[in-house]
């Protein structure tokens, strides 16, 4: 038995130059080839696009698939679409003032961020660095067994030890997540302050530590975190508004045998001030997931060279099922703004431009 | 006003000689030292004891506690008593036949390990090691963010990926902790292997799924748990019972993304099989907190070079909080079996000798 296959060939009136400035993978590309009103044009190679190739392509493009590093702007375009929670790099003043829609991915990597938090403040805490580092080096054999060997504070609530308060700077969807996470460990109480525009919430508040069966979950002024926190996580926005909110003035206040956890974006950080607050001995450890100027971090930045500091390069959201879950959002983003449709997740831009 | 201060020097008639195999820190050597009874010989090194000196020294000794690396007998003892939960370091057999007691310290250490294997599943998931070791090295600069840089299989589950089965081999009170800090992860199925020799739980698995919400907490054959795990924690003793259970037979029924994780004890694993399954992509990644043969790990063992083998150096209970609790347990023991009382936790000896 044979068959004919016929392909008929669509006829596609419009089509809308698309700009993609990384390649999304099989499993998402083909829900923006699918589009025949979608005339694409990827960045072929696998590192960040050049700045260059991008504005060189951009003129005439409807919409652009962007990552954090990407900066973009064209006088044709209908929208911008990051693969990314995080919008700092886009700028929205002038995407508002142009009438642009900005499409963003929040929601998908709330889970794969709040496991890499926890991660990071147990690494932080029970000087998981430097264990590593003394394996990878062949010095293990200088460390047999010690009764305090290594010893750091412990995470969980003990009989003796039965109080671990857990702050917040930001408390948005990850920091709660990243809260429901620490709930076994047997935390007591959770401080956290936020942004000083939004709505207080103590209903919400008194809820959650009646689900989670703690004793506060209440919203203080920053010092009272940094004062009080056993282990702080910095889980804010970027941009101009958080720039350097944890500094000298704030690790100074904070506990000898507590953790400081970054997995938002390096900018909120002070590095010296931090790099200081490990030497010193001002705070016990910190596990961070960002760093002001990244990627480029030396071996002579003073974070590296700190051996409390753990550090890892901006995975917080690389899991197979976040990071495709982002793309898919982004492409679908863009594709809702273009051919017509709800966006899954706009940027509100009402009070910009 | 001045006081006249009266000490009555305490006439002792019988003095029990006591070694110490490392010192126990400021808040537990009182305990002993309190003791006028005892007769306090303490290996005044910061290092692992010597043989020598602790065979010169147990001659005439009532008790000894010693750390996991120390081996002893002594025709005097009267008890051992170990700073540790596993006691395979003992001649238990020896123990027994010779009517001594033995002291251990179960309980006490179980949050501190359960946290420390969240972390090596995180870590061994998330590409820590490798990630870590980017930043060391300086070589950040070479990995600016990217859509699947890094990336590796998510712990938690997610709208797309739903499932998650969370393997024991062991699962005592430790790999229960462990269950309970994975819960608000997601995760949706329990299996584990015991002990042949131990009874079935089934109403207890059955209670332990209604508490967190789990489609099931199960007892199955270790190739199951092998099979199905998406995270396999190795949390069971050490000895000749559990010796290479995870061999390269077992390690070739896994998951090429599954997680294994090691915070029980070194022999347990054969570590030639798990490099050989790490580099041949059998499995996602390993988390080990122990090796067989540890301390003498150098750079070239094979685990050492693998990049997805995260190796902390037995640090699963190293925290202040347990260790303090752990050494206080130890002299306790120790007291009651000398100079009467109930010791806090005496292995259970019938059955041996």
């Amino acid at each position: 038995m044979s068959m004919l296959l016929l392909v008929r060939k669509e006829t596609v009136s419009t089509r809308y130059k698309v700009v993609v400035c990384r390649d999304l993978g099989p499993d998402v590309m083909p829900l923006l080839r699918g589009k025949p009103e979608l005339e694409l044009v990827v960045w072929p190679e696998d590192r960040a696009c050049d700045r260059r190739w991008l504005l060189e392509n951009i003129h005439g493009a409807a919409g652009v698939i962007v990552m954090l590093t990407d900066k973009v702007s064209g006088s044709s375009l209908q929208v911008v679409s990051t693969m990314s929670v995080g919008y700092e790099h886009v700028d929205v003043n002038a995407v508002a003032k142009r009438g642009l829609k900005l499409g963003y991915t929040p929601d998908v990597l709330t889970d794969a961020v709040a496991d890499l938090s926890v991660m990071l403040a147990l690494m932080a805490g029970r000087n998981g660095g430097i264990g590593i580092s003394v394996v990878q080096k062949g010095q293990w054999t200088e460390y047999p067994w010690a009764p305090f060997g290594f010893c750091g504070p412990q995470l969980s609530t003990t009989a003796a030890s039965p109080t671990r308060k857990i702050g917040f700077i930001g408390f948005g969807r990850i920091a709660q997540a990243t809260l429901a996470r620490l709930v076994p460990f047997g935390i007591t109480h959770c401080l956290y302050s936020s942004n000083p525009s939004s709505a207080p919430s103590s209903e919400r508040d008194a809820q959650l530590a009646q689900k989670y069966n703690l004793q506060s979950v209440k919203r203080v002024d920053i010092d009272e975190v940094a004062r009080e926190s056993d282990v702080l996580f910095i889980l804010a926005p970027g941009g101009s508004g958080t720039y350097h909110v944890v500094n000298e003035t704030l690790l100074r206040k904070m506990k000898p045998t507590s953790i400081l956890v970054n997995a938002s974006r390096g900018t909120l950080v002070d590095s010296d001030a931090l790099a200081k607050a490990l030497r010193e001995g001002w705070i016990w450890g910190a596990g961070i997931d960002v760093v002001e100027g990244e990627p480029q971090v030396s071996v002579d930045h003073p974070l590296v060279k700190e051996p409390k500091c753990v550090i890892v390069p901006h995975i917080a959201s690389a899991t197979l099922e976040t990071r495709r879950d982002m793309a898919t959002r982004a492409a679908q983003n863009l594709i809702a703004a273009i051919l017509g449709g709800q966006m899954p997740a706009q940027v509100d831009l009402r009070g910009f431009a």
